[in-house]
């Protein structure tokens, strides 16, 4: 089977926006009542048809299983408002990924946004965490290396305000994707710079630092290729070395993992070539920043299942990284699937 | 010929630093004076030894005739102080490095640091750019698109404000390489993200942007490959056509180049897979911020020559990559060159 361990729920009903909408105009607006959650009313047939005119038609045709599905990222805008604003959206967005997902238990695995604010402390994010592992049985989380939306003022991952997160994530053994949102940096465009950044960023943090001594088991998926990872691969084996760290394979690569979020066939064969086939998990983020047909090969430049199936992977390897790298990486997934005979 | 157009004077003598610390540490404590220019004195002599065992002999070794040789970047700190502040070390600096050229003639070609300082307007630079051009012989100038250091406070590169430089280059015919200095962001490693982060950060500006129709002859050069832009090239263009945009070659190839950064084989054969070779420009960024033997290979990660010939470019192309496309790019230095018969 194919899973895709990179969807977010771009296609929500706009019934959600509006409700941001409202949210947001009550932080600015004294005459602006705050929405209660209730008045999110979204019907199960309109779950259905943005999904099904949407993603679940382009996993068809392009042949996917099952899609690891989370709120849209660029919409959890962590750097608005407070963590109780973050806190009422992110348990809004986490429950309608959930219902999408119990629609469609057999297409879509839920993952969680956190409910963080900047400069707020990321225990902060624990119970929502633990409330979507326990009540809708999400699979991963999202994890926001930059909640202000730019101006990247949180300590690196390895920081140890970042611990009581992954300690919860040990005890379920559920992996993080990390992954910003939105840009409000006008220096940096959301999906074009800010993104591919933070992956970069992130990996950096944790070459930098140990955290993995200190979090054995934890598991990281850095999104979007990784950024300018595989590309530099050089630079950072070189770096590390400066650092005196072990070999990236010993020093991270047991606990961080590249999907395969790269629109292109030569970059698609970068990664495939320089990174272990066990660290590369098949990923689209279909439908998401780019999603037009490009005019040289006639196919959707998100259509990354082509670039995969054209690279240079061995049977197995192509098999373990569309399906068998995620369910060692997302152990719930991988139990979630067997309990449906999968 | 083989012209490398990223070096930086990485090597000064403990002088300089000697002087730098003390300028800084003048501007918290009120008992420490602020040194003066003529406080740094450096002789010839120290300044042929400070090169000769280091980036000319690695140059020797690796076959590469000129070097366009700028200040160190992670030292031009444009955070600290203010313009005064990064005047005075400005201007120390391209001093250093002209005499380096001076001395050097046929294998440094000087390039300019700018006093760049947060908050303060850009045409602040214009005189230092003026100095250099007309008293040093610069062929380019660094341009730092985060005075900041890594907080990321300045308007996009499209912005008005950057004109008065932009009109500068254009009026002298020079090229800036968009080069970031030291990172004091603890998110950002200065050489492992924020330097890579800046490369991506502005070509997404330059895509975003219409700057070229207001400089159709301005060229700029994104240095370390381009961060992590040909990896993500697809992305690029399905962003372009999402904006509205040409296609890249039309929109900003014109008059954006790479340089050659990369420090593995398969970073290099994406690199020149996918640009087209008349925007890749040899460099090697030595002695830079990866200075090891790779124990893969049994070569420095930086000796980028390796990689470059043995890729897969024709010959003619090579040719470019290696010369022509820095004579074309930095007229300046063509010129310096045929003075010298080259």
């Amino acid at each position: 089977m194919i899973i895709d361990c990179h969807g977010h729920y771009t296609t929500a009903p706009p019934a959600l926006a509006d409700w941001r909408s409202r949210q947001v105009a009550s932080l600015t607006d004294p005459a602006a009542p705050s929405p209660a959650p209730g008045d999110l009313r979204i019907s199960d047939d309109e779950l259905r048809e943005s999904v099904e005119s949407h993603q679940l038609r382009l996993m068809d045709e392009r042949g996917i299983d099952l899609t690891v599905f989370s709120p849209r990222a660029s919409f959890m805008a962590h750097h608005v408002g407070d963590f109780a604003t973050s806190s009422a959206w992110a348990a809004l967005c986490n429950e309608l990924v959930h219902r999408v997902s119990a629609l469609y238990p057999e297409r879509f695995a839920p993952a969680a946004m956190l409910p963080q604010s900047p400069g707020v402390d990321p225990a902060t994010c624990v119970p929502e965490l633990t409330r979507c592992v326990e009540e809708y049985g999400a699979v991963a989380v999202n994890l926001n290396p930059d909640p202000s939306g730019g101006h990247w003022t949180a300590p690196p991952l390895t920081d140890r305000s970042w611990y009581p997160l992954y300690e919860k994530m040990a005890e379920y053994d559920i992996p993080a994707m990390i992954h910003v949102s939105t840009s409000v940096n006008p220096a940096f465009h959301t999906t074009g710079a800010h993104y591919l950044n933070a992956d970069t960023t992130a990996f950096m943090q944790l070459v930098q630092g140990d955290l993995f001594k200190d979090f054995p088991t934890l598991k990281l998926i850095i999104p979007h290729g990784g950024g300018a990872v595989p590309y530099h691969w050089g630079r950072f084996r070189g770096l590390a070395m400066a650092l005196g760290k072990p070999d990236l394979e010993e020093h991270v690569l047991n606990n961080v993992f590249f999907d395969t979020c790269v629109y292109h066939q030569p970059g698609i064969d970068l990664l495939l070539d320089v990174v272990p086939a066990e660290n590369i998990l098949f990923a689209s983020e279909m439908i998401g920043a780019v999603r037009s047909v490009d005019p040289r090969t006639g196919f959707p430049f998100d259509d990354t299942r082509r670039y995969a199936e054209a690279g240079k992977l061995s049977a197995e390897d192509l098999a373990a990284v569309r399906e068998r790298n995620a369910r060692t990486v997302y152990p719930r997934l991988d139990a979630l699937l067997r309990r449906q005979g999968r």
